[in-house]
């Protein structure tokens, strides 16, 4: 048997961390065996890549190269991460992947969809997820959560202000009603819980 | 005025590093300004790229994920050191190029030339040297200088076997032939102030 591969999306805060290691102990709880992973990182190799870039200016990279960094990052990823686990039977949950790049990477860079596509063809057979969650929440009770999170460090991505955060959560919003197979959107304002059960419920057609 | 990029191609060992001192001392000579700068890198972010290609084993990255870190790479390099000095009137002379990366990630890693040049065509506008030099010179002697230079390391790419090498020269010679008005093929087993003067040779018609 294989594994399903699904990934959580959203804005800074919504919850994606808490909810990646929640979900895995349910499906756990499950019986089900899971890999939680996170995006850029989830290898040796793209952690590595992941240091380049999110240190530094936020001008440190212009578009075009950041992107071409996030696909090597992901290529590595995918081939020593997601594929092996998959392989072996294992649920890989994501802590972001390829519809944060095509987010964050439209709207600040105005790199265009397709193309950030197309690098994602290249370095990792186009693999998308078995399913996406968006958790939505307003950007600025995503950040009001964040700023209590201990040991949060301001990081290159969250260093923008409102209106792009709000350009990101409408870019999620579009990828999700362009592709509703793939895609469930989560009202992510509930209690951790709720949204856990929530997303329980958005994959139940994928369950053993 | 605006300068001229050039960029030195070749084997291990063929003299890239020698010559592109030799040819910016020369063109200095002659009253014009000059930039010497490598592949991968250049740039401060295509160091730290470099640092990532260079290093850990033969197999660290697949051939797809490497093809992406140079693009990254030769990204930057572009955007930060040769764009702002040709614009400003240096002549940039580079120590390999993307016909590097189309020798070594084509032959190595099977890539496709056109993959490869789309990248590039994303990453770096599809910038292209006014003039390519390929240093030809038997790999075996290639090899026997290397060994023969101080600080010599062998990195990931100096340790493939000789059919490799030999496929990597093919490579540069092929490039070279189906681009006439771009490349020039030089002998490289001549001493080095014979090669410095091919080199100016080849150049003539650009020279102000
Ligand atoms: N449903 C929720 N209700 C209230 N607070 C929450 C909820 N989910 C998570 N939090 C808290 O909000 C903060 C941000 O959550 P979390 O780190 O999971 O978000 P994130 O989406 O991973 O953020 P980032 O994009 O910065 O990585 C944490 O302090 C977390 O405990
Ligand atoms: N024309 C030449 N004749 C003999 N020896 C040479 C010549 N040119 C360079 N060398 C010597 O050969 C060695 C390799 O030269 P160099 O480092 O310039 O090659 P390279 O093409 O940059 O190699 P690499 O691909 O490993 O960077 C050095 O020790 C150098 O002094
Ligand atoms: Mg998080
Ligand atoms: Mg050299």
């Amino acid at each position: 048997m294989i594994g399903r591969f699904l990934s959580l999306e959203g804005g800074e805060g919504a919850g994606k961390s808490t909810q990646v290691r929640a979900l895995a102990a349910a499906l756990e709880a499950r019986g089900i065996p899971t890999l939680v992973t996170r995006e850029p990182g989830g290898s040796e190799g793209a952690e590595a890549i992941r240091g380049l870039l999110m240190q530094g200016d936020v001008q440190r990279w212009s578009a075009h190269t950041e992107a071409l960094l996030f696909a090597a990052a992901r290529a590595d990823h995918v081939e020593k991460t997601i594929r092996p686990a998959i392989g072996a039977g294992t649920w890989v949950i994501s802590d972001r992947y390829i519809d944060s790049t095509r987010a964050y990477q439209g709207v600040a860079g105005g790199i265009d969809d397709a193309a950030i596509l197309a690098l994602h063809a290249f370095g990792s057979r186009g693999l998308l997820p078995d399913r996406t969650f968006v958790l939505e929440l307003p950007p600025a009770e995503g950040a009001r959560r964040a700023a209590g999170r201990d040991g949060s460090g301001a990081d290159r991505f969250a260093l923008r202000d409102e209106n792009f955060h709000v350009a990101v959560a409408e870019a999620f919003d579009r990828f999700a009603r362009v592709e509703p197979d793939r895609f469930r959107r989560v009202d992510a304002t509930r209690p951790p819980a709720e949204v856990t059960a929530a997303l329980l419920d958005g994959l139940a057609d994928l369950l053993p």
